[in-house]
């Protein structure tokens, strides 16, 4: 299990979110509040939109609370649409192929989860990308063969029903191999314009997520503080602060879209 | 906080105490049991005794619970004395050069703990380590200055009076700064042949601290198999396993030496 | 363009050929003297046989001429059969999942050459592997993919018979897609007792490989001492001094097998 | 023997000047044209100026080459102030700690050269740091130290003097010392508006540096666009492209200033 945060909003620096909020994804890299496990030290990763159509990814095998560079970055970087991931192995190596967010093109990509049984599926659900995509796979995770199979699936195209699709494909795949652990995600996608993000498990049991909107103005001991206004969303696996007026939780099996400062949740369900 | 161990007795293969205990030093880089910081996650060193005099090292930045070279490296090689050290940064940055243990000529030192106001007292402290031995002080710690002071205090001719005398000067140039931060320490100390360790602290409240003797006979379902016998020593910063007869509390304020399966345990004051 | 070694015979300290020689393996990290690509950066690694059936292995990200870990653990082993390769990227990343040598079980596999065309037949070939072994993919070279399809092939049984269908496997998909750019190799092969070795490319400008036979009683002035006796073979890039009667060539298209110091080269030939 | 990049002019990205020319510094680090050593492998940093007056600073370990932080990071910044600098270390660890450009508060200073017999003065130059500054110095090198020296010389409030000062300083204990070895140095400093370099050296023989002045238009065929104009200086180790009318040469003993594209140049002479 890891922990991510999306931003997309009027460009602010990275660290109001990602250090100063006492429940900053940093703090959460050490001691995470929601997650089975506390510990999210096998690697980070930064994607960020800046004058580029491609955005800049920075993703290292430290531990995100110890890196000097992460923390000069995050002061010096002011981003209108950003991507932050701590990661928690679950079982692949620790390596910066293996950090999120992966990027193709202008997209971003991030993901927490697993994809239950992924030995066995793995070489099957590989088969299945498209072979001009499948040459820009670095490492060896479930999260970057998801990403490369939807967008093989057209999710630059239509995102919500590349994400059905690839789950479907992948679903049947562990039922074929007899998977019985579970699959559950919670990803965010983005262009750079919109910012998408998904909630879904086959047992009813995702991981945390949480969104917010409203007008970000800087950090105050240690609390986001979040105006009412229509300029900035944040999609994030768990809270920044204890304010719980903040947090919406985003339900199980949801799908949501975020752009210009609108925030829309439909149902997501792979198999409806 | 750190946590350390040291082990000298019969050759044994370094995983059987790195790994295979349930409460392993690898397990407690991620979860210490007894630590104010459960994380141990900002590098980690291992020095072991083989065939030369001089000791081997390695040391990483990585957090030891995800490095496969150090799996390897525990696996494969059997020394009948080596220090094994995962770290908790008490401010100094996370660089190989920082991590413990530290090595001169067939020397090996490691320390859990910290010198109240290093910042303050750094440079005089620098300033007294003996020329000769300075220029091989490599990072910035508190714990290396330690070492190199006490090497020009006589630590190789006599180890407790060298430890005395370094804690006293130490102590002196903190009283000069006006620090009020404590003094606190456990650190181990070997030539390849005898194994030392001192508890102290100026406030009472020295990291925790542990000993055991006998004869191990390889490690069974995540317990150390500890026959009674006289080939092997261990000093540590918690136990292993919850097996409370094989571990026994060093006191504070003592200094323990282990040679050929015996330990003295005698009382530490530098300022008797 | 990679450089590598293997050594079998009475065991010896690693550092002897690793570090000692004046064309030694981490000077040719630096400045390699028969190579396309003077500079061999890109990661290292070491594997090597000990007390236990399956090898040590470390592999690390930095240049092999500056790893303080390198040379202790080069210092401190002793192996009677060890596998050193340095690496320059042919284009995928510096990351320690790609670097060499490989590890199934008791085997190691390293690699030297590259093969032609490999994002176009990337897929396919991976698509070839065993499932059961492809799960111990981690990385995303093409030697590593061409050790486990070489495995799948009964590279364990047969070594000659698999190497010779895997090159002819991997061939076939080449031509398939369009393939112009050449496969050459260099590659090792062990289980801890035989040592392999193969040189083939499909347009007879495969990597330099030399090999040599006798005793080593170590090495002075750079200069490896290298009398006469049955106990020890070395299989390399290229030669550790300038003697040149102690370096034989491997011809293009030969395999050799390295057996308690003997040493046979046979022709191959996966076409024949 | 490191190279080193100083810009300062019109905000340009950092890949116009690290990446694209056909010499760039990036290229510099494997297969530099004007020094000793041509491998710059031994980590690189970056600093530069954006949105606040303290600078953001990236360093890592890895050589230059094989970083694709670094590649993206030098797509997406534009800065108006920037340093680069590659290292071959010559003999201090390899380390983010001992990576140039160091920082001190808004300032930002890098080095090529060595003080001669550093290992026999280190001691003592470090005990002439002003305690307050010492307690910043994270690494061991000699221009970490100089550039602390010189901070507590008045570096900030007249660079010439402090820089005369401080090497003053230092020759004064190599002689003291009986050092034969030499002091050279090309230095880049900065406060965001100025940029200050120095090339001095007391035997006559200091590493090359060149500067530049014009109107940077991108880079095209590996060429660096200069046209006339006044708005952008660079300072650098070594020519970018083979454009012999782009490049100054910067005589020994020279104490340059650049400042809203304007260049002095005056004679620098720590004992006239």
């Amino acid at each position: 299990m890891c922990r991510w945060l999306a931003y997309a909003g009027i460009p602010i620096a990275m660290d109001t979110l990602l250090f100063q909020p006492c429940n900053s994804l940093i703090r959460q890299s050490l001691s995470a509040q929601r997650s089975v496990a506390p510990t999210n030290g096998d690697g980070f990763g930064l994607g960020w939109y800046g004058d580029l159509a491609r955005p800049g990814l920075y993703r290292d095998t430290m531990p995100a609370w110890s890196d000097a560079n992460l923390r000069s970055l995050a002061e010096q970087i002011r981003s209108p649409l950003f991507f932050a991931h701590v990661r928690a192995s679950t079982g692949t190596a620790t390596s910066r192929l293996n950090c999120h967010p992966f990027r193709y093109g202008d997209w971003l990509f991030m993901h927490n989860g697993q994809i239950g049984g992924w030995p066995a599926v793995r070489q099957d659900v590989e088969g299945m990308i498209r072979k001009d995509l499948y040459r820009h796979r670095e490492g060896s995770t479930d999260s970057e063969a998801f990403f490369y199979l939807a967008l093989g699936n057209g999710l630059m195209e239509d995102a919500a029903k590349a994400f059905a699709l690839t789950v479907a494909q992948i679903v049947g795949k562990m039922r074929h191999e007899g998977v019985t652990e579970p699959f559950r995600m919670t990803a965010a996608l983005s262009d750079g314009q919109r910012l998408y993000a998904v909630r879904w498990s086959c047992d009813g049991r995702s991981p945390s997520l949480y969104w917010t909107q409203g007008h970000i103005d800087g950090c105050r001991d240690g609390r986001v503080c979040l105006e009412q206004g229509g300029d900035s969303v944040m999609v994030l696996s768990e809270p920044l602060d204890e304010d719980a007026s903040h947090w919406n939780e985003v339900d199980e099996g949801s799908f949501l879209v975020a752009e210009n400062g609108r925030v829309t949740v439909q149902s997501f369900n792979p198999f409806g």
